[in-house]
């Protein structure tokens, strides 16, 4: 069941492949649950749609 | 006040369409609320944004 | 893959079971998925924790 | 650590600019913690991927 | 239509109350709709279920 | 910004202290941020809340 949501910036599909896989396998080692069990949804997030501290992030890198 | 996020593959808004008006009907008659109160949010999953068992979707379906 | 979400009111087990099963059929027919590879996830909200229209649920039911 | 998540239509970089900055003001003042703490994360929904009432918004509009 | 979801440190019914009727006034006015369209769902985190950073939150006032 | 919401069965604290500084560490490693960056939210579901397959985890346990 364990379901894990990751809001990150915008990354390749390798940088993907390689979060999943060892985000899966952190996860299944510490909660004791077989990979399989694990579902990871990525949400990449433009920086126009982050604020952090009150500052879009598209402000910010300017 | 029910709100209920759906997070699935790509599907046609005829789908969409369905799936909003089933739902909503099976969630009031349970919840026992009328349907006007509830609101459901799709989020359409790329296959390269979904791991499962460590894997994304789109290396599977290879 | 697909996980649901549903906030809701505070309800029995008895109507949790139903509607993850009633849930989890309409999601399967529509999107055209086993069943089995559908995660529903419940979280009852206390009426003190939602808002509509400005205003607490505990607030309005007074 | 405050993490705000806004579903709304979608809408222009300077709203959102005026959203996240506004949002993040109210929040620090009335949970009292220092507004560099507060990340808002802003998600646009189109209206074909959102019902109330069990019919999609992009059916309402018409 | 518009959700928004507040995870915060826990906090008072007061509190609570302030914050959605706040937040969904600046909500309204930005995205210029009405506030009975707005919803607020409040997620208190106790400090044991939040990591900045690595750490605990539990780990951090001490 | 990154911000990570894991849900999952309910653990213990020492638990949930690994998880976060393990899930914290490969994520700044794999989308190459400093740690201080990333939240994460743990929520932990009782097996009442959670349905897999159409079944409660609470009737499939027993």
């Amino acid at each position: 069941m364990p379901v894990i949501q990751i809001y990150c910036n915008e990354i390749t599909e390798e940088k993907k492949r390689e979060l999943v896989k060892r985000i899966t396998r952190v996860s299944g080692e510490v909660l004791e649950l077989p990979e399989s069990t694990i579902t990871v949804l990525i949400r990449e997030m433009p920086p126009e749609d982050v604020g952090v501290g009150g500052v879009l992030l598209c402000d910010r890198d300017q």
